[in-house]
């Protein structure tokens, strides 16, 4: 514990930790849950799905205003507030991304999804607990630089391997595009799903930004 | 008047006073006439009540930028420049999106507007009010303290309307989408009037910040 | 040379100089090529003149990181880093948009393209022209004032023609809708050619900012 990014600075400061933590846990969950989601999907169950994945939603801001709340009234020398609050902020827009892809599939209730979401959250997932690891490593960070650099790389890979998904997604749809409103609904979701997995990217980007400054 | 939030502070900084008010003005009349601009909807009316519009924009434009320019050479203290120029922004966002949905409905000629974007334009309507009762009230506003809360709280409930709305109008379009191409120009329209609505709560936020600031 | 607004400062901050001219380079080639493109598609080479604009946004991209890495290490006064920043930012952000609409039209394969996304090119070529010519009327801006400003208000009317082109295209768009997932590639094809009309106005406003601020 004594070699806690948080802890070697100030006792109070080491309540971010468990805070950031439970952030990256909630990504984890929302991942799997919007996955099953996808699996299961018919217009019947689509609303109860919307609802608890909007449940994990509100968790997680719930936790980022704690963390925003506590920024504003611990005193963390020399650990930048404003790169805390920078990684929490990307960690709740993977979050809203994954929520409002969720309200869309409720919302206009496709009469099918692709195989690609499938392969987009399993993507996503794969990010979601990238990033757990990350933040797990940030703990002992000064130890754990070689990991969280790979952590990060991967996000990098994670993201461009969702590029190359929603692409060919949207090759194939195009190609194919049979009923225009299908498409407008299909389009719409799968994009959602992108920008989770590049707001991903952004949050490897933020952690790499707190490791190479207080390395 | 000695209580006014800007007299309080230097004879020249109640010049903003009249500028914001005459800003808010802008709104509730620009709401108003985009109320009746989709009442009385014909392909044929479209471009005359857009050029309408139009010109409340640029009226509102020529507020915002004398207020910014005032903020560049009025010496305010101890009001943060800054959060005046805040407010007139979000006041102006408010204005952008009003007129984005108008002139979209003048290039793409909907062959019917749908009865909900009269719902959403009450809801602008009163927002919009809200906001000027709440300008009003920042004149003397450490009487008003709760005055101006409850009209923030209001913008916020305002929002959440209109999010109803919005989702309600997405599901009926979706479950009777008909012609994909009506499906498109509705739904942009519509979207740029719930954007109208989110911008109502921002200025509500902007309000917020100065009465706790200088409270 | 001796009165180059870099060489007048440091002589590392002449390096600069180069570079914001191969950063116009790249655009007036990308927009060349976006015209050759448009004008020549069919299906087969779309694949073909997408990676050709991608590797000119790439060849940008590096440029901009070179900018970006000697403003880190280069100390340079009275001149202001962020105002070199932004304006290649501001360059960066019109290649970007040609890209997206290169990449639009590779991965959408529209039936044809419209004879208004050549009057778009036309300007946009015009606008990337008038921004390396106002680069290279940074060298020695002092003597230059009228010049720069001309070239400042050409991307504004640049800016203005392109709203115009975009406007009359979605009135004809939806007049004549025809296939509704047509009118959707197409749409969003233009969308982008039009916001990087909007970027090279950006560009136009960037130089402003330096040349008023060092005049």
């Amino acid at each position: 514990m004594s070699t806690s990014i948080f802890s070697k600075l100030t006792p109070q400061a080491t309540k971010f930790y468990p805070l950031l933590n439970s952030l990256a846990e909630v990504l984890v969950n929302a991942s799997a849950l919007m996955k099953e989601f996808i699996q299961n999907y018919t217009i019947e169950n689509a609303e109860e799905y919307n609802k608890k994945i909007k449940a994990l939603e509100r968790e997680g801001d719930t936790i980022s205003n704690t963390i925003f709340e506590e920024l504003n009234v611990t005193f963390i020398t020399p650990f930048d507030r404003e790169d805390i609050h920078h990684l929490a902020t990307c960690m709740d827009d993977v979050m809203d991304f994954i929520n409002s892809a969720s309200k869309r599939i409720y919302l206009y209730k496709p009469k099918r999804i692709p195989g690609s979401a499938i392969a987009m959250l399993d993507n996503l997932i794969e990010g979601s607990e990238v990033i757990r690891e990350a933040i797990l490593d940030l703990k002992t960070f000064k130890k754990k630089m070689k990991e969280i650099k790979e952590h990060c790389d991967k996000l990098h890979t994670i993201e461009n391997k969702a590029d190359d998904i929603y692409e060919h997604f949207l090759i194939d749809l195009f190609e194919n595009p049979g009923d225009g409103v299908e498409l407008i609904k299909l389009k719409e979701i799968m994009h959602e799903l992108e920008k989770a997995t590049d707001a991903l990217e952004g949050v490897g980007k933020a952690i790499k930004i707190i490791v190479v400054k207080y390395a």
